[in-house]
């Protein structure tokens, strides 16, 4: 067990409200004082670190100058908000950070009232800030202040531009803090973020304008203390911005967003003055103040348990590869043998495996930015030029591509291949990053191909398909987390289309599985060997088109047939059972069930934990079995 | 039958090559006949008038300098494309245009290979015109420039930022031409809009700088002809345009639209000299040279068919209002008892009845501009400040904010409305413009309402039901077009949620309804009932929550349960077939179909016709009930 770390000042603030009798030097210690209980929480629990530590002297400014809960501090995406869950009554659970039943590891608005709009996917604060700014005007209760923090990454979602394209439309006061860290979870990439660059590059050389623009009423006025930084802060202090002013926003910056001797003047002078929207600059380093994650490549993003001295970190060794290296891995040997073969991702080379595909195809990997309606429809462009795209974005995010799916990809019959990571239940990062509705929300497109890969091998052999797949969409699903340990092919090989795989012949009832709870199944039909019943194991392996002959089979010979999937209601289980509703199964009688996800969104747990509560463990097949069946079973737990 | 017009010169064009033998004053008249022409033919098919008008010589001269199709000419949202089909071969069937089986409204891939990215959702166009850009760079097989033609209010959309991001990051050839009409369907709200404005108002006294910028090397070459005018030109070419020159792209503009003089020069030159990607401001009216289409306020935008002589619109006698009427009607009475009513729309202000509403209560409306994934959120903002948001949108555009939905509404749990108006098949406008999915990807969220009204009355009452739900989410759907002539109440009142209504008794075969197909299952009903078989008709109400209790009992008390919705599988349907389920209702036999859109794009044609084609009218539902009770009718026409 390691020390915690000494933090005196700290250990009086419960709310922000107390730090408004602290000093602006004691506020400095203060920083100090909650970087270190960060890093040492973060230690124990893991999770992101370095977006936190990049915005600890942030998080104390904005508490000590504005009124929170009253002003609406947002937070963009949220990872970087574990400071300022420390500063807002929350410091006794943060140790339960990305636990089962502990806090959460993005804001929630569920878990307090210094969290007036949750996030964990990208670039919606300044919409939601708008939204609060709006109903202030229009006299809704308790409403001050509406203020997003927002990183440079952040900036390449449309979205974004979107709610400044609205903002400076509608003239209200609104705060907008621009974190740039020039880091999202990878470097960011874009016009944007070179832009950003120059804006910084040339900053500490310009001399401050002093023309009539907007931004000058709002420097600061003079200051309470700090008055031997002031001159430096003046020159950092750049009257510009073209690009945001001509949004429609007063642009100050860019402030060293380390610096309370900067951000302090800055904000109370914000405060005072702004009276329509108003963007701060404010340059951070992710990881600060830690050495281990300033050094790491991706400053300190997200680690497991640590050790606070040395920074090494505590992963769990696992026999199997991970499914996303798995995939990266196939998708370079195919693109080896096809060089029409090119892949897409929006800002997450790292987590979908494409950096490996990027090094070795560094002119066929493009990365778009957090930007998934346009990596969508440019992938959609490159397969009307003949290349074969393979767009990889976790479940979760594709939902941000959706209509673009559908109008640029399924209406026009594009062959562009969706590699879908994070499909089904994820872990700690909890409901807002579970991929629970692609299948239901492809499923029902016309013509599209869709798969789920039930191990790591089933996987290999998916994205040969999908190779081969040139005259319609298609998409493949695969889980979080290490494969399951199985052999692994030489290469893949395609699959025939629509069609599925019996993996043990039983009789009585029909399991059918699709995706990775293929293992739980496994175990369930076991199990219920053991009490006398014979279960057929089926792996449907494609949700569209359906394996219409083997299921109709399935469903005639056996007196029970049961579907598996990790998704929610309307995906496959929905399509099996309108095939059979259709071809008049149910007319005498069959006993059919679907086992889907919960309508319910499930907190953060472990996944073991999250499968339990979703009802899609072995126990809990087997009990859906003998509940069709009819079979009571007395005095047993069924989960 | 008014006469066509005179167009010696189109007569002899059948492809754009056909151009090339052209001169520019031969271009000149081209345009003139080619304007003409399109005239002529909208006034016979009515649809997209105004936008075809503004680019007819931007068509003529993209075509004559660029050599489609080999060079990718892609329109954004395709409205404006009628003058590109006349020239690209399809003139002969101009007068089919949004006719079932002629020209779709749009452009698309199936129809030419002139329509190499097809679109109708707005701002696709430069995501797509980067993926050709990129494939070619890669060596795909036979694409040469990327030419993306995009309008102002496109513009206030996320996508195309992004597309601009990834473009000036990628740094490779390719041509957006912005249209700037200042107008999309209404005229456009935003900064972004409002910088445009302050482009070219400055333009005529700003010199030319002669600076060493990148755009300087596009400046075009002596000129072939025209040679008069080029002075005027230069004066008009203002090397700057900040904004997109600091998302990477060189400037050029603006440039009067309708003048040849000036479009062939820079075109030439653009396609001399460009390296980089590479804007063209083009200012343009919405409408040109159609008088009574310049003095409409929508410039034309849609129309019926008209008289070429007086502008005169042909538009069918209704006596019943339409939903979008009855919607706006209700919100507004409505929002004179509570305060707290907002209203957000996505550029659609007139097509979602908004604009009414804006002129009851200006200071509530808010028209967020082509921003569907900011829209969302804001209401969500709006939502958590203790407004009443109601988000009105299309169906098929709030695929656009999906992951909003999932993630800032329905995890969140906050109250927004979602008044889904063309929810369902919508006739001309085609596949683009079906609202097929809401159903599936809203009812697998947890905790949400979601209605759909089976007449116009009942659209009311759902507007009351939704003003009262206060703490989850809700959504309401309606069709495109006319009610059904109900009577209408005074006011709405809340629906019990979760519940449904009985409207016929029958005994035998319970007809589940859920939205207006209602008033074909009754007709369906009484042909039943002539052939001595008697249904129950059911109007479900709710999609979620289920109403539980009717549809067991339906399920209990009769041989065979039919349910019909106008949505995609995944809906409604499979939501009761997961009920029944469950509840064992399979076991022993039930006679269970579920009647959704068939899995097709079904291409334009009259309501009625897609209907038919979508098995969904009152013949098919009788049809269906017959298959499954298993009552074979022989030669009888079954639809």
């Amino acid at each position: 067990m390691i020390e915690r770390p000494k933090t005196p000042l700290l250990d009086r603030v419960n709310l922000p409200s107390d730090l408004k009798a602290l000093s602006d030097r004691q506020l400095r210690q203060l920083a100090d004082e909650l970087r270190a209980e960060t890093i040492s929480a973060v230690s124990v629990t893991g999770g992101h670190l370095g977006a936190g530590l990049g915005v600890v002297e942030l998080t104390v400014a904005i508490h000590a100058v504005f009124d929170t809960p009253r002003d609406k501090l947002i937070w963009d995406v949220g990872h970087q908000c574990y400071p300022h869950k420390i500063l807002t009554g929350r410091r006794d659970r943060i140790r339960t950070l990305r636990q089962k039943d502990g806090l959460s590891g993005f804001t929630k608005r569920s878990e307090s009232p210094y969290d007036p709009f949750g996030a964990a996917h990208s670039s919606t604060s300044i919409s939601a800030a708008l939204g609060f700014a709006m109903a202030r005007e229009l006299g809704a209760g308790d409403v001050g202040d509406a203020i997003a923090v927002i990183g440079d990454g952040s900036m390449s979602a449309g979205m974004a531009y979107e709610a400044m394209n609205n903002a400076g439309h509608l003239r209200k006061r609104l705060i907008v803090i621009l974190n740039d860290n020039e880091m999202s979870i990878a470097p960011p990439v874009g016009a944007m973020s070179a832009y950003l660059s120059r804006l910084y590059a040339g900053a500490p050389f310009q001399e401050l304008k002093a023309a009539a623009k907007g931004a000058v009423s709002l420097l600061p006025e003079p200051l309470q203390e700090g008055a031997r930084r002031a001159k430096d802060m003046l020159k950092h202090l750049a009257v510009g911005g073209t690009l945001f002013e001509e949004m429609g926003f007063s642009y100050v910056g860019p402030i060293d967003g380390h610096d309370l001797d900067q951000l302090l003047p800055v904000l109370r002078t914000v405060k005072a003055r702004a009276d329509g929207p108003i963007l701060i600059h404010a340059l951070t380093k992710k990881g600060k103040g830690y050495a281990p994650a300033e050094a790491a490549a991706d400053r300190g993003h997200a680690t497991a348990q640590f050790n606070v001295l040395t920074g090494e970190q505590k992963k769990a060794p696992s026999n199997a590869p991970s499914y996303t290296k798995v995939f990266a891995q196939s998708l370079i040997r195919e693109a080896e043998l096809d060089d029409r073969i090119v892949a897409i991702t929006a800002a997450m080379p790292d987590g979908t495996g494409l950096n490996l595909f990027a090094e070795r195809f560094p002119r066929r990997c493009f990365d778009v930015g957090i930007a998934e309606q346009h990596g969508v429809t440019f992938s959609a462009g490159l397969a009307a030029a003949g290349m074969k795209p393979f767009c990889a974005m976790y479940s979760t995010f594709l939902q941000r591509g959706y209509d673009q799916v559908v109008h640029d990809v399924a209406i026009q019959r594009l062959p562009v291949r969706f590699a879908i990571d994070r499909a089904g239940l994820v872990g700690a990062d909890g409901a807002t990053h579970a991929g629970s509705f692609d299948i239901a929300f492809l499923a029902n497109l016309p013509d599209f191909v869709i798969m789920a890969a039930a191990d790591e091998a089933e996987l290999v052999h998916m994205v040969a398909t999908a190779a081969a797949i040139d005259d319609r969409p298609s998409a493949f699903r695969f889980p979080r987390g290490d494969g399951v340990g199985v052999e692994m092919p030489e290469r893949g090989a395609p699959l025939e289309i629509g069609r599925g795989r019996i993996l043990r012949e039983g009789g009585q009832v029909a399991l059918l599985s699709l995706g990775t709870r293929l293992s739980e199944v496994l175990i369930a039909a076991e199990a219920l060997a053991q009490r006398g019943i014979r279960a057929t194991v089926a792996d449907a392996r494609f949700a569209k088109p359906l394996d219409r002959d083997m299921i109709l089979q399935l469903a005639r010979n056996h007196e029970a047939l049961i579907t598996i999937e990790e998704g929610a209601i309307g995906g496959f289980g929905s399509h099996v059972a309108q095939l059979l509703a259709e071809a008049g199964l149910f007319d005498r009688g069959l006993r059919y069930r679907s086992m889907v996800l919960p309508d319910t969104f499930i907190d953060q747990a472990s996944p073991a934990d999250m499968y339990a509560t979703a009802g899609m463990n072995a126990p809990q097949i087997e009990a859906k079995v003998l509940e069709a069946l009819g079979i009571a079973v007395v005095g047993e737990r069924r989960a």
